[in-house]
């Protein structure tokens, strides 16, 4: 299968983007399911696409198609709201049913998000740098909360081992996969990890805002009584019961009126994804950050990589330190239509994605670094840091 | 100024549409926004749009377009998440600061998702008849919540004098305004209220899954510390800080990743409000109301009307009881393009928009229905009550 379908995306001619790592680009189905569902749906079918066009199973179906590519199993898999609602929902239930209780143990490299959730819901936060996780495991700890790739670096933990290592030691293990999933081969089934959460916005391209999804270990979800309920996760919700009772499987992570149109933009940029060999997409991925590196080596020898240089190490992208991070990114998009990002105080990011990234443009980017190194045609004052960049 | 503007709306000819108090219709300005940032902003500006979209302010932004709906000042509103979501941060809120502890009154008029949400959050929740309000108010009561505009039968509470008796007794007030924004004239700053929390996809023609909105008094915004805390409230969410410092004023509403095609459809239909004369508007909704009641009582005697017959006791629907409702409303929608709803058992509900709808058109839907009770050609066996309805 040829992964490299760049005819599918709506990208700017002459532009090269290597940021899917953040927000995906947008997909010629994507554009058009939006359409379709403003138009027709929600503007011809009105009130009634509840039930005519299904607005109502739509969580469950994007679900359904977003499964096999955590590797998980048919009606284990919902989508709503955002990671960070999600990221509570798993550390509620994780919590509930954690034997050695509610202390949470997570990572310095852990998403910001994800520690706020847990410093409000947990007894204690404990955080430790991502290498040490291993050897912090012990009984005091009630919850493992990580993120699989590691935002900044793209350092990947080994999903399945510090599982195993947790689990031996009674601690419930939630992974968030916001930068994983859509890049990494993942099998969260295999893991037999109890709790995964991520986000469709990055490498899946469901769009600005795209919702997150959850998974629950399918022996857990029967005794799980979520915190956070809302009358769609309700088992009756047309009945208007003014007590709660909760959904069957799944349906009980439900909470308010689901977003109808950015679950069409969803559901459009998923056409692409359900044949996906996540095998051939990670090899093909990492190969492209491979092939970066190699060049960045050959290159620009002066910008440190803060990425692990071992391709199984990492995840879809690929980060460099550099003083002049913010102007050298600022030139790279405004005076070379080449979009990566910058994250304080000095990193360069760039994400690649084997469905419009190729090679050749690796190598425009490499050039192009190449040059304005040697040029330092980034020192403009327009180009100085500013307070707040995305 | 003339509120009758069918014109800026996409609905379909020959097509009545009276639910508008339960999914608004598409806008040609909602539908022209959605096409827009789909476009133009997330397929040609992609990540560089949360700045040159400024897709970051979007929730203010549209948070200061909705305030003068609800009679709040600028810098007060803020649009997110899901309404059931905001009755969390604001029943949250409001438990923080009760003088009189953590137990909440609601009514059994209340919207269920409501009451699922003061359940999980308070100490007590005492329901009570919505008649009964006035007289359960006492200081063993710490917060009050209410739905101002009944979802079934319309009937108004009196904002201004509950809360007054209320807060006379120490209790904290929670208003939600899903069923009356839109189509009453509100002043939430008169009424000194707390909080005030609301959905923008019924009259405010938002979209199905639009985002909902929170309102804080202005002298308690800087005090409150939320629950649910997440990275998009962060003071300075770029530093990517491990600990939680919250933003200034309505920004600590903030969770996750806001819904940007959601918030662009919002934005869209919002230009049909800047100017909106809500005096104008709520006495011209209460006109269509008090002709379909009148042009019931004079066709249709068999029917039971279950909302306040007194127009300003009444939001912006009307709801009959009839044993057979669910297949006239059926017939209805099938056989005469008649859009309405049904509630179980036996609701019959009608919202009106002077935005959309005529007198001529009422005429029509009072006619049609007298004819059906006539003839009983709603009595097909495919218009059977089936176990779910939306």
């Amino acid at each position: 299968m040829n992964l490299y379908m760049p005819a599918a995306f709506d990208l700017p001619s002459g532009l090269s983007y290597f940021n899917g790592n953040s927000l995906g680009p947008l997909t010629k189905r994507a554009k058009a399911r939006v359409g379709e569902v403003t138009a027709q749906e929600w503007g011809a079918h009105l009130i009634r696409a509840w039930n005519t066009c299904d607005w109502m199973s739509m969580p469950a179906r994007l679900g359904d198609r977003l499964a096999h590519l955590i590797g998980a199993g048919e009606s284990t898999v919902m989508v709503g709201d955002t990671l960070t609602l999600k990221v509570y929902q798993a550390l509620d239930a994780a919590l509930a049913i954690a034997p050695n209780g509610r202390t949470v143990l997570s990572d310095t490299g852990n998403f910001p998000t994800d520690l706020y959730a847990a410093k409000q819901v947990a007894d204690a936060l404990i955080l430790v740098e991502p290498e040490a996780i291993m050897d912090r495991l012990s009984k005091d700890i009630g919850v493992l909360l990580l993120t699989h790739v590691d935002y900044r670096t793209a350092r990947v933990h080994d999903m399945k081992q510090i599982t195993r290592a947790a689990q031996d030691r009674g601690i419930i293990c939630i992974w968030d996969l916001a930068h994983s999933a859509g890049t990494l081969s993942l099998d969260i089934d295999q893991s037999r990890a109890e709790f995964a959460i991520g986000c469709t916005y990055k490498y899946l391209n469901g769009g600005p805002g795209a919702p997150a999804f959850i998974y629950a270990r399918p022996d857990l979800i029967a005794d799980i009584n979520p915190r956070l309920v809302g009358w769609m996760g309700h088992a009756t919700p047309f009945d208007f019961d003014l007590s709660y009772a909760c959904g069957q499987g799944r349906e009980r992570w439900r909470i308010g009126t689901p977003p109808v149109l950015q679950m069409a933009a969803l559901d459009g940029a998923l056409d692409l994804w359900d044949q996906m060999d996540l095998d051939q997409l990670e090899t093909e991925a990492r190969a492209l950050g491979d092939h970066f590196i190699a060049g960045m080596d050959a290159l620009c020898p002066g910008l440190s990589l803060v990425s692990p240089r071992l391709s199984q190490a990492r995840g879809g992208h690929v980060s460099y330190a550099f003083d002049q991070g913010y102007a050298l990114m600022q030139a790279l998009i405004q005076d070379h239509q080449i979009i990566g990002d910058f994250r304080a105080p000095d990193r360069l990011r760039f994400g690649f994605s084997p469905l419009y990234n190729s090679k050749k443009q690796i190598d425009h980017l490499v050039e192009t670094i190449a040059s304005l190194l040697k040029t330092k045609a980034y020192e403009k004052p327009e180009y100085a840091l500013k307070s707040r960049v995305t």
